[in-house]
């Protein structure tokens, strides 16, 4: 079977690592000219909206899915016009516009963060008045890693924020004092069976995931997936989907989905029976689902404009390296490790030690 | 790192999907035009003995190792005077010729079933009265997968035996009654570090290894570690080696070492912290070696002439499934199967599922 994937970077390459074995050939399109996947397959080098390659790409595979959330919604029209797009593109547009994200969520009885659209300077001083301070004011399309947001802290942060990104669609957020950020990874199959991995607690700096630690037994771990479950039966979603929530005075708030696999989930390599890019690829291609079941404590740490050395790296027990093949940039994703340990006290070993090596490298 | 590979079969293929996360790209030579590996590096398609080819490869690549243990020895030679070969070709030969391979196994006090070379037909009847019978009449040179071999039960089996493999040059082994055939996968760094994994049980039939099983406490252990330590540390190998033995009577005899990783190892890919495949790779990189240890109770079964669907095979629970892209032909290994559970008698039960489907699909 081949697999065509919109987007060629690196979530597009572990789905291809975890694919080969399963007898699957892969075709990416993507408009980089550095797209890490780009080796593990062929690689299409052009625009979304460029109609004769995507014809070449949907002539050339079976099945398409994506690995990038902002595949254009005309794009994936195009393509699910020709051959089977999985998810379809409802999942896809669903998550691209954070308003109408939130009002799914309402609607599903999915609780969210008190939420006002904003299109002008002055329906940002109403939307102020029903969120309060602090307040996160963000684009409705094409954020990620933390940009085209603004955090609100004050009545003089309005004008700064609107300056550096209004004039566009925008949503004022209520700022959510939480506890924690945690995700629920799940995966649903062509028949509708769903599996759940285990919640993942993840911390996040300068709005980018640093890393993120598998539960075994989270308190929310049965709330995160009945709204999960909501969404994706909703959507009639096929494929790996990320929910990202808050956790505040012990309750879940929606913060987003993500409609494909997730750095959230990337210690499901080692860590899980069956792991998020084969479990998205069993989806799409109509296989039974793999166990979702943790095999062990884990960690995955993410490595943020560098990385350690490989010899560095290795010197640490059980330690599992992931170079994207990126060449190295501030605050750009260039790979991560994962960490397993038979026990957690022997984890935090572990990764007091990768921690130093990070730290060094991100120096 | 570019690392090259000599052959571009699945060893090859598996090497480059454990060595991409480690920032690795791949380079093949190989003659075959339906080379599984080729889709995960840059194929040149060439003769071994294809010099300008050679040069080509030497210049694309900073390390180069192989797959396959009857790459020509000029070749071996061509390649290691211009870059780093690992294992360096004197690992490669010794195998290459199982007279001189018992030889060195008898010079290190590794212990070796009776044998004699057998150049002529008359030497063939002189060799029988040394080993007596029954015994395995094997050419010296080429075999592999139960080729070129022919068991000698009667004094009447000699002329038959000789009429089909007889005309090169020849080695006679006594057969050894054996309880069982064991495997133990090492691997060596570059600074004399190495590395066990759990021996392994292996299965045959028609001589093509069936199922690899390691084995938790196996009492020969120690003693196969002792030889393949003895064996690497006098070729100063540096790699992954696999040393096959005899069961017999409670002892040891060597069977033949192989140069590279083994089809007795697939199982580390997830039945190990770290595969021989990775091991293999951070040897020849100067890397430290990754951990041996078994993670959990698993077996492989490989996948003769043809495979179960991945329906079938997906719904088996910690089954992983691993096709090499290769075209069913009777008797072609064209993918294995690893199972891992949380008990002995787990696995029972899922191998029972799984040698189900393999009966099916190979009749």
């Amino acid at each position: 079977m081949k697999i065509g994937i919109l987007g060629a970077g690196q979530l597009g390459r572990m789905l291809a690592l975890a694919g080969y074995p399963l007898d699957f050939d892969f075709v990416f399109l993507d408009p980089a000219t550095e797209a890490c996947a780009a080796p593990l397959g062929e690689h299409i080098h052009a625009e979304y909206s460029d109609e004769r390659a995507l014809a070449e790409f949907c002539v050339s595979v079976d099945v398409a899915t994506y690995e990038f959330e902002n595949v254009p919604a005309h794009t994936a029209e195009f393509v699910a016009s020709r051959i089977p797009l999985l998810p379809a593109a409802k999942a896809l547009t669903a998550g691209q516009d954070r308003l109408s994200e939130k009002q799914m969520f309402d609607k599903l009885g999915v609780p969210v963060p008190r939420y006002m659209p904003v299109a002008t300077r002055e329906a940002l001083d109403f939307a102020v008045k029903a969120t309060g301070l602090p307040a996160v004011l963000k684009t409705r399309r094409m954020g990620y890693d933390g940009k085209g947001q603004a955090v609100l802290r004050k009545p003089e942060d309005l004008d700064a924020a609107w300056n550096r990104i209004g004039g566009q669609p925008l949503i004022l957020e209520a700022f959510v004092p939480f506890e924690r950020e945690i995700s629920c990874i799940s995966v649903r199959g062509k028949d509708g069976a769903m599996a759940f991995y285990n919640v993942v607690e993840n911390v996040h700096r300068d709005g980018i995931l640093r890393t993120a630690t598998p539960r075994a037994d989270d308190p929310m771990q049965r709330e995160a997936e009945d709204y999960a479950r909501r969404i994706a039966e909703h959507l009639d979603y096929v494929g790996v989907m990320a929910f990202e929530f808050f956790v505040a005075g012990g309750r879940l708030l929606a913060n987003e989905i993500a409609p494909r696999v997730h750095n959230s989930g990337h210690w499901t390599i080692e860590g899980a029976i069956c792991s998020q890019f084969e479990n998205h690829l069993r989806a799409i291609a109509g296989l039974p689902l793999g166990s979702t079941a943790l095999r062990a404590p884990c960690v995955m740490v993410n490595f943020i404009g560098d990385a350690p050395s490989n010899t560095e790296l290795a010197a640490i027990p059980d330690l599992h390296i992931h170079h994207y093949g990126k060449t190295p940039k501030p605050l750009r994703k260039v790979g991560h490790a994962t960490l397993l340990a038979t026990s957690d006290a022997r984890l935090q070993e572990q990764l007091t030690l990768l921690n130093m090596l990070v730290a060094k490298s991100e120096s």
